[in-house]
């Protein structure tokens, strides 16, 4: 039904994505794995055109080998276990150990070849969403290739003709598999270093998973009613803050593939929108925002100058997806006579405590008695008391430059455990 | 009350819509009525300036009269039954037989007198969303006009005075109305045809249903939480697909009446949005875009050339709304014990399958016993197997030249039974 | 832990907001205080650069006291009791008497230096969204201050360096403090007050609730089904109509503190954003539209030229956002024997009457039997007849200009009772 044709003679034309024949096997690179929550320090590319490598906030990129020319990558979809921020950790699925899986980069005009390995108990594809590929490579299960069977390989193959910011997810049972947590970041780089050069380059992707307190697998039909919202699988303060000197132009690629608009706020700043998954925005076109609404589906590329020194929220501005798990169970007692409300809640809800008769700002503070691998609803301690926050939040950190390491040093960007290092005054 | 004067007189200014004498109804051109779920093949304009008519997935242009220079279109709202796809039908308030509503065509500079019959059970009005009308023709019960009861006829009469995409619904009981099915697309062309001319030239409305599996008729006080995500009516598979050649130039006019943002993603290009329902958007604002967020009550043109052939997936990119009703009502089992969970789940949804515990994939291929006039979840056969989707989903082929036929055959256009021709591979 | 000197010395670098120490607060500007639900009528500045007031809907701007040459503000976060709409009043949590709290108005350039009383049972911050501010100044408790206590007051000090339109509202148990109603606008008028200039210029917030129809308390844990959609704590026919000149070019600022997007729709007319919370959006950016997006936490500035005479709706175009909040408990039975329901739907909701059955167009004229402080769900009398709306729905009124007016007369601006003032036809 399908030709494989492309794996042996790498045909440009009408091709599409293929099972490897057993007897090439041997000829596909051994898959790079991590199981590691913490940002991992950007490194230069080995061969092939120079770039300057990106930062995915807790997570890493994906190495390649270079065959005749071409970058070799290898994605293995299976499950994986994440921590979520520390205290508690889920069953997900996603590739090459981890949820989001590796970053793949590269440079416009390379010819990628993936090895795609599919360790889960039912099929998928990868579809690389925002890449225009020929169509055979678009990953969409019975429309442009058959599904890829658990056990099997799969191989894409295509050059990546545009600089941008892409996304690769599975286009197959896609609403269970990416409720799973399967997902990754696509970064091609300008084959001139010069072009859209900037400072400091931070990507991460959006997700969204519904944990109930206490266990550990997301369940995979929730349409609107998410209780976790994460950047990269990873909530506040278990989001690494992100490092800039002053004076920096920064760029922040944002990735959303959760079923909701996420509008991002940074504080402090003004910053433009300069691309998105469809290319680069052109100068007279873009807007001044402090909020960003992205859209699902959407990446948006954003662009400041770090003019304003000091730690500097960041975060989706639904005050409800700065929150964890518990605030969908907490009744609301605001003016209600404590005494008797105490009686009637713990009625309905045995084991948990009382709160909120005057707010709840007394829960960022309080030590309650939380089911087993369950969040607090507020969280992070600052220098200031407790910030009292959960899910899409994290700090945008900036110092003068003379206070600062080098920009390949990983304490840069990383406290060692991969928290937001808002504790640390430098 | 109100002023009949503008029907006799034709008068321009600060006139309200109103209704038709009785004496008078003899002068209305008799409605056409459709109830096909076939897009129909676009037809040249019998009489008035020349223009290039639209392509309406799964829908219709509504003829006119020429009737002293000025167009007359007769609209009847009226109960409908609607094919959603092969296998479903449904209950819905419409026009003409059919919801949505037929396009409106017609010309920079028209003069337009629309009737209006009412033979719905309650009150309606048509409010002509982005078309600068004079206040009393804006449609607002109420506000701008009493509402049009059952049984009466009114007529609305202004100039088109700006081409591009709007929309016709009623502002009566609106959440109602909507909910039920009523709106339509209207296209005021260029005067001059060459103006922004196209290739190919698309265009739907986003509406959602509440229809309970086993049901006919849609619930109306849904706010959010909808089962039926539709373009034009109708779910994947089907929806039409877009077939074009490759080079052309495809402009695709999308509307979004449901309660949420649709974001709309297409595969193997990059669009630009180049029109709203305020207007068309300056080269210098446009942004290249892989996934555009259509925001409720808006209108979003988009542009592209179809450079690369091949079957590219086009649909809203919240997995959800690319799911049918059924996906509320599965529970997850992913890493559950198959034969405990089973016991479990037959003892709360008995008849049902169970499913799930190595995700849903397998529900693309199985055969559920679905409740009376229930669509499955998962639908669409593709030529590498089950495609997996539903809803706001179809397909963009684009052909080399020579393999197709003329822009004006509806085998170009349209599979015979008005759904998504995935299946023939020309 | 804090430093108190920006008090007593106004340094301008690394400063935090700080408690005002118990020996200086004969020193604090006395608070200004209105409880009042009509939109008050603009005047000049008393002193300080001369600016053109906004016009808050059903709000008003704080007065300030000039202190060697800056502008003194006094904030008092406290409870307070806010009309809905006539029928309905909500127990809030604001500033000042009022939820929202009054506008901030000054000029580009201008120190200013704002004073925060906590008359809450909780602690609370205000983050100052979209000013740069100096970091200490942010706002954010815990990272950038410790949370300001019950009881206390404390200091913000920093210069107003761009024009534009920016909100404040806590960042301190924020879900629940935005949920109580605690937000506000700030307006930084140009230097140079014929820059960027316009005929009229309003502003308002968006904000949702969930008050339980007999109730008076928001629940605060609510995500996204509220059922009170606000415009400046207001629904419809409680909100003040925008009144204008035909030829005015008019300003509206609307920034969005619910937890959803709103798609806000102006009939009649075509506009642009011309800025946002993050500036002002050059001319060869902008869009024309009739619909605008507003994304959670943004501001969004449309302009207009208002050609069109006439009584124009002006509303979230989401159908559900302007209805009231009995809707969520309306059952459909379009389509079912009346009789029948009427049994069955009696025995559900008992002392309810019975709709609906050909739609729910009666409900926007029977008087149905209310639960206490409970608005219905769709209201206000048109000039034609009920216009069966809630929620987040005005009237832009556009008259020729010899009819009407001075600019400075409040009757322009508001009916005696502060609603909508769509009966008197001028």
């Amino acid at each position: 039904m399908i030709s494989r044709r492309s794996f042996l003679s790498g045909a440009t034309a009408l091709v599409s994505a293929s099972a490897v024949p057993r007897g090439a096997l041997g000829q596909i690179p051994e898959p790079t794995s991590s199981t590691s929550p913490v940002t991992a320090p950007p490194s230069s590319p080995p061969n092939g055109s120079p770039f300057k490598p990106v930062v995915t906030l807790n997570g890493w990129s994906l190495p390649w080998r270079l065959n005749d020319g071409i970058k070799e990558f290898h994605l293995v979809a299976e499950p994986v276990e994440r921590e979520i921020a520390s205290g508690m950790a889920a069953h997900f699925w996603g590739y090459n150990g981890q949820s989001p899986g590796p970053t793949i980069e590269c440079v416009e005009g390379d010819r990628v070849r993936i090895f795609v390995t599919n360790k889960l108990p039912e099929y998928t594809t990868i579809h690389w969403h925002g890449v225009r590929v020929p169509n055979g490579m678009d990953g969409v299960a019975g429309l442009t290739q058959p599904a890829i069977r658990p056990g099997e390989t799969w191989i894409y193959e295509f050059d990546m003709n545009h600089a941008g910011t892409f996304m690769y997810h599975p286009h197959a049972d896609e609403m269970v598999q990416m409720a799973m947590g399967m997902m990754g970041l696509i970064i091609v780089h300008p084959k001139d270093p010069n072009t859209l050069s900037v400072d400091r380059d931070f990507a991460f992707l959006m997700s969204a998973y519904n944990i109930e307190p206490g266990s550990y697998t997301p369940r995979v039909n929730t349409h609107t009613d998410f209780n976790l919202w994460t950047w990269n699988s990873r909530v506040f303060p278990g989001i690494s803050s992100l490092n800039v000197r002053q004076g920096d132009r920064v760029r922040i690629r944002i990735g959303n593939l959760t079923m909701t608009n996420h509008p991002i706020h940074l504080h402090g700043h003004s910053f433009e929108v300069t691309g998105t998954d469809g290319g680069w925005v052109p100068e007279t076109a873009r807007w001044p925002e402090a909020t960003i609404d992205i859209g699902v589906g959407q990446v948006r590329v954003i662009e400041l100058i770090a003019d304003s020194e000091g730690d500097w929220a960041f975060h989706c501005h639904k005050t409800h997806h700065t929150m964890n798990a518990m605030s969908h169970d907490v009744l609301t007692s605001i003016g209600v006579n404590f005494e008797e409300a105490a009686k009637k809640l713990r009625g309905l809800i045995p084991g948990y405590m009382v709160m909120g008769d005057k707010g709840m700002a007394e829960m960022a503070s309080m030590n309650m008695e939380l089911p087993e691998n369950t969040l607090p609803m507020m969280s992070g301690e600052g220098p200031y008391g407790p910030i009292g926050m959960g899910g899409m939040f994290t700090v945008f950190k900036v110092r003068a430059e003379q206070s600062h390491n080098d920009y390949s040093d990983p304490g840069w960007y990383e406290s060692p455990e991969g928290t937001t290092a808002y504790l640390s005054k430098e």
